[in-house]
């Protein structure tokens, strides 16, 4: 049986890390899922000046003093990616791949996916569209699949399913250098729509097109939604009351995924009250 | 005629300075009123750990980091106390004594310490002093603690901290009929001063004293509804929406003042989304 954690805190933006410093503080047992690089929203800031405190500094300064925050605390950030959470009644199972860990609360700080979806990309998901290549790969041995990626990360992903599949088109969708397997065909190019029949079979780029039995689109973020099934969304945010609870008990949010305006302190408050609903609502459980 | 500023922002807490961070990167014409000392619940913090960035600081250290941010953005806050707000239709009359200032938008963050401190209220805060009983409850597991409170509707607090302290004393400063725990010993008389020597020991009343090891004094809540007539509040609450909108057309609030958690992030991120709020506000009835 793997072990149980009072809380998984999903994302390392100022949200999730906001949250973490909290749990740590109120001596939960957690764990939080990210990149060590903390967040791309943060590194990517040329300039913040309205997280109080802070001025004049590059979003990747300000990075380092939180890295440097969370050393002082011995807060490491577990570097996985997690595919989907499900809620069991009184935990909740969190996914990387084959891997599962386990809960009793969660708060999900993932953020706001960047992309809007492709043409076709809702209409086939399941069907030939995936988001987790490596939950996936054995459906496709000896089949072609294109993966198209929005960091450099998931190389490892790409790398693991040449070894299964037959071809791999390799989408790149980010600035620093590819570094992957020979045998993998990389495309520089702009996906425009996906088109099949009852599954995928092709996808359509600005300047060609490539025949294919799967595609897998690597966003930095999946549609929460989608991330834990039955969870209550508003628009496109996850909906939450005044104490950042969800509609699935024990499931609370912070940060851009519940709401504009989309900055940095908002996101680090929303943490802090997360954590502290996730820890009253601990301690009650564990009282039962 | 008095200057007509776009923004007055109304208390210099981690919710009004960071408020004040985004009206002037918006460029708007605001005004802050406060202390230059920032706020005395700030100063008094011995350690903060959980403000994403800072770690192992004293209150006065982060003062100090806030001072410099401001500085920095060319801030200055008016050493003033508001005494009332009117709502005049489509600006805010704001008295200092017998001054007036006028804004088109305000944003309320003025904490919840409100009324006169008793003496050594100030000096002991956070060394036996609290306001929030519930919230500091478990510091007083077995110990003696004395509640002063100014309505009511604080016996709720009164009766949960004496199921967790050895003793407690009750000083209602209400007219109404008491009606708590049997193991509650109350107390009619007045409390004049708050002794100690590191932490709180004793409180001094008119007629008696008594030995205690935490003092909570929980104010009447109606002080903000008393300071801008027809606001509408939820409890001893600012009543807000997510964008820290009150039920006056072009106020907001942040902060304590708003709700629990009481926390300085919380209240610093709130500030922000007020402030952005307020900046919708007043581009929009400028365009009128
Ligand atoms: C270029 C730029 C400049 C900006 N400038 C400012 C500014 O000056 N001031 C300001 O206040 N705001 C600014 N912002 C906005 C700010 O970046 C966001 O509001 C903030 O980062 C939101 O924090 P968050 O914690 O909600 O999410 P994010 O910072 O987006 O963090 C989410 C994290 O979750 C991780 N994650 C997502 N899904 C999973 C999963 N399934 N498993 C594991 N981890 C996952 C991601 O990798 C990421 O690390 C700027 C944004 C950009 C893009
Ligand atoms: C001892 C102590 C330790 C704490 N430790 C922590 C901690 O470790 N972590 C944490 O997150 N939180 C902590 N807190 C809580 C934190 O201090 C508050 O949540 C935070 O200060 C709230 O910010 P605010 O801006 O809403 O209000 P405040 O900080 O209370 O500021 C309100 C300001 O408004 C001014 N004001 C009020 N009325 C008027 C008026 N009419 N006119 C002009 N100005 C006015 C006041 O003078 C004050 O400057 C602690 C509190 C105390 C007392």
């Amino acid at each position: 049986m793997s072990e149980r954690y009072d809380l998984a805190i999903i994302g390392s933006g100022p949200a999730g890390l906001s949250a973490a410093l909290n749990a740590k503080i109120r001596k939960k047992k957690f764990i939080i899922f990210g990149t060590n690089e903390l967040s791309a929203k943060l590194t990517k800031a040329e300039k913040i000046n309205n997280y109080l405190g802070f001025y004049g500094k590059s979003g990747a300064e300000i990075r380092d003093e939180f890295v440097k925050h969370l050393d002082f605390m011995d807060i490491s950030i577990k570097e996985e990616k997690i595919n989907n959470i499900y809620a069991m009644g009184d935990y909740f199972a969190l996914m990387v791949n084959e891997k599962m860990y386990e809960a009793t609360s969660i708060i999900l700080a993932t953020g706001v996916n960047f992309g809007k979806p492709f043409k076709g990309e809702e209409e086939f998901l399941g069907k030939g569209v995936g988001y987790c290549a490596t939950c996936d790969a054995p459906l496709y041995k000896d089949k072609v699949v294109t993966i198209i990626a929005y960091n450099k990360h998931e190389e490892a992903e790409v790398n693991f399913l040449s070894t299964i599949a037959s071809k791999v088109y390799y989408l790149p969708m980010y600035k620093e250098k590819v570094d992957v397997n020979e045998s993998v065909e990389i495309i520089k190019d702009i996906p425009l729509e996906i088109i099949g029949d009852k599954k995928v079979n092709k996808l359509i780029l600005k300047n060609s097109e490539i025949e294919t039995d799967g595609i897998f689109i690597l966003r930095d973020s999946v549609a929460p939604g989608q991330l834990v099934p039955g969870l209550k969304m508003d628009g496109s945010h996850i909906e939450v009351d005044k104490k950042m609870k969800t509609n699935l008990k024990g499931c609370f949010a912070a940060g851009d995924i519940v709401g504009v305006p989309y900055q940095y302190i908002k996101a680090a408050g929303e943490g802090n009250i997360a954590a502290l609903s996730a820890v009253s609502y601990i301690d009650e459980v564990s009282k039962k």
